[in-house]
């Protein structure tokens, strides 16, 4: 068919260049000079018109119109659906405010950075309403009369409703609750690691975790940033890490994180490379590998009692009496103020308030000049615990800045997906806990990637995770996941 | 003037781009993962042909069109010199032709690698085939009936032409060879270093001395890599280096080569940022910053006096007795094969080779299946030796393989460049060598900043270099530059 094979060779450039300006973004935030910023925001901004450019390309237009009626195979029909979907997103934005957008959130981050740095909320609130009022005027492109808050969601979870996310939420809320409440109320109170943990022997063991994850190094790097990322699709997927001489486990479980993000990336078929099916399917079946990977295979008491030998082996010492006080140290809850330090059982209650929050915005029923009054009694509400300051609150997160909203929902959409995951990879592997305890994932890691991530796009989200679990997601095995793990971990 | 600036809005988003281009190749030989280097071909392919497409664009022909005729200030002039040269270069090779030139020394490069690997000239020669075919056919189009060559030699060194560079290298041959021949017949023959040098040691102080020479790390770094380079214009330039314990000389001389090339991008005007401008004006101009800060700097008795107590300070020992024969070690005279370890005496006499090979096999008047032959002929005619294998013969550049024909000449052009700098800096600094002795380079380096580099392409090279020298550059100075510094190291 010459019309879908120009399609798909047009197409095939433009994911290459995709490809490109994602690296661009790697070197950036690892290897770039500091003085080339000013060059690179010039750089980045010419490949991003490229690519715009690519994306609104009339003949795309022209070639899905002739393809109408026509029919596919599996992999074109779902080749055809991301290039219609990328194509009528780019096309209802104008061009003038795309542009406004991307220049105004880049200033907006540089701005929240130093409001964040200095904890003065009022200095990012009026770029946060501009970002706020163009995120809402693109929503309005996007939404053909539907909810606001949903077409911007739908960039990063197609087919996810704000609707469906809020029922789900109300159901998970009562039970992480009370667990919550029985865990804090709980006389056990497990201590963190203590002693120091030399930096480059951190790295070392977390690069060979990594391998232990399978993550595969002749088509990946790990290098030192500032924020753990997982970059780039195919054959060049790499991840950066940080290390932490008191807090092994911020370079340990973070680069597990991004293994799990990486490895989707690199267990797609290779017959999918440089096609829209060659990338995870969305930011939640995304989140789901990268939280399976840390917290079901990572956290366990199996695969902690691994990690354990592996620090005293290396480091002379793992900061624990023994495997069952790291195993415990590993999993301790508490009531942080920050998401991306939060615990299993206060995690999604972090998302829940944020998505609240951020619907608000975005339906005009919160106005950014009270935000974070908002965001304060909300916090207390949940936390029991007064946010002390705006770098612990609401200036925390750099999502909103830059105009993450229908985001954060996707985390939680994650570990939901995830605990469905794991319930039926347990189910398959029931010798999996003695495969975690001797350091072999490649069962785990294995049957993910067989039953997920050699998919890439060819499914939708819901669909693949429907697939590989035998049945339609919910948020039951995730909430008997932790309410088992933590009753036992904390006698309640 | 609208039209002036609607064709510069354009070229600086296809500069940007072209910047984007070139650090995908810093990456590729640097920090890319082995795995990704079919993905990394497609990526590269990508971008070469959105930068094709932007420089034979109608509508730049169209802005062209528009300012014919129109008075600009310099700057405008030169832009628009620029510009017209590269669009009309550009446009007169047909899509097809330009396209398969690349796919054929991509190929062409791999196979050349294996050939010199295996010594096996028979198994590069068909390919060499194809790409002397397809550059004769490219330089048809582009020559406009005038000679082949040239039309190669005009897309490295604006203005040149064989018929000048060929009367050139008849003026300095007899000089060349009688010096060579004093130096090979003198009874002095200087030793090299002795004892190893670590590998750490070597980067840090190569560190050091590319900072000596006034390399901006706020604007570039320094990372290991096969082949010594230097990539990338503006506030983000590059350079890599490479270490052999035994032989210090490869990674300092290499890197203090290359801080040349670097530090004439990093030295051009900030106005001239990502405008045709922006970037040295010819390999030739080019290269005659790296030359002098290599040679007529580096390899001056008054630094080497500064580079032996450093060596002595950081490794415990110079490899040599005292800084007179340490000098005389970094300016050693031999008859090598290898174009690339060639001393000054002998460096320009593998460019002639090559040149007058190169152009046999441009015009037609030398076929490929002859090319070993004339090449080992030629060699032992002009340096005593006979060629012991292909490697370290025929095959030695890569060069050839990726279709370089009219490259080598802008390396004696460079020397004679260097020469001619060096002459009048002199003259303008008569304290240089006590500067140098105290390792500050500073007199130096804004000398050549102020006098050429700053203005990247706002001239031609011709003229930049008679700016610089109050007078058109010959060879003389260098020749008389290297009988001086030659005739005293070996006493003749």
């Amino acid at each position: 068919m010459a019309v879908y094979d120009d399609l798909m060779g047009f197409q095939r450039e433009t994911e290459a260049l995709a490809q490109v300006a994602g690296r661009l973004g790697w070197d950036q935030e690892t290897v770039m000079p500091r003085g080339a910023v000013e060059q690179r925001a010039e750089e980045m901004g010419a490949m991003e018109s490229v690519l715009h450019a690519r994306r609104t390309d009339p003949r795309v237009g022209d070639w899905l119109a002739g393809l109408e009626g026509e029919e596919l195979d599996a992999v074109g029909a779902a080749n055809l659906r991301h290039i219609r979907r990328s194509y009528d997103r780019a096309t209802k934005v104008p061009a003038d405010l795309a542009a406004q957008l991307a220049r105004v959130t880049s200033r907006a981050q540089g701005i929240w950075a130093e409001a964040r740095a200095n904890d003065d909320v009022a200095h990012f609130l009026p770029i946060l309403t501009e970002v706020v009022a163009l995120r809402r005027e693109e929503a309005a492109a996007l939404a053909d009369g539907g909810s606001l808050y949903d077409a911007l969601l739908d960039g990063y979870e197609p087919d996810a409703t704000s609707a469906d996310i809020a029922a789900m939420f109300d159901r998970m809320r009562p039970r992480l609750v009370a667990l919550r409440e029985r865990v804090m109320g709980s006389e056990r109170s497990p201590a963190g690691l203590t002693g120091r943990f030399d930096a480059d022997t951190q790295l070392a063991l977390s690069n060979n975790i990594a391998k232990v994850f399978g993550y595969d190094f002749n088509h990946g790097r790990i290098d030192k940033a500032v924020h753990p990322f997982s970059s780039g699709s195919g054959h060049d997927v790499r991840i950066t890490t940080r290390v932490d001489e008191a807090d092994p486990f911020n370079c340990l479980y973070s680069t597990i994180h991004e293994v799990g993000h990486a490895c989707y990336e690199q267990g797609i078929d290779d017959a999918h490379l440089l096609t829209p099916l060659g990338a995870g399917v969305s930011m939640g079946v995304h989140e789901s590998q990268s939280r399976i990977y840390e917290n079901q295979l990572g956290r366990s008491q199996a695969f902690t009692g691994y990690l354990f030998n592996q620090m005293q082996d290396r480091f002379g010492h793992a900061g624990a009496a023994d495997a069952q006080a790291f195993y415990a140290a590993v999993n301790r809850v508490h009531s942080g103020y920050i998401r991306t330090e939060a615990d299993e059982v206060h995690y999604n209650l972090h998302i829940m308030m944020r998505f609240d929050l951020e619907r608000a915005l975005i339906s005009g029923d919160l106005d950014v000049a009270d935000l974070e009054a908002a965001w304060n009694s909300r916090f207390e509400a949940d936390f029991g615990v007064a946010v002390d300051r705006p770098s612990n609150g609401v200036l925390q997160d750099v999502h909103w800045s830059v105009g993450l909203f229908g985001y954060f929902p996707t985390y939680s959409l994650g570990n939901v997906y995830a605990g469905c995951l794991n319930k039926a990879l347990r189910a398959d592997l029931p010798d999996l806990d003695g495969q975690l305890a001797e350091g072999d994932t490649s069962g785990a890691t294995g049957w993910l990637r067989q039953n997920l991530q050699q998919y890439g796009g060819l499914y939708t989200p819901v669909e693949v995770v429907t697939k590989a679990c035998g049945q339609a997601p919910t948020e039951a095995p995730l909430l008997d996941y932790l309410d088992a793990k933590f009753g036992a971990l904390y006698g309640v």
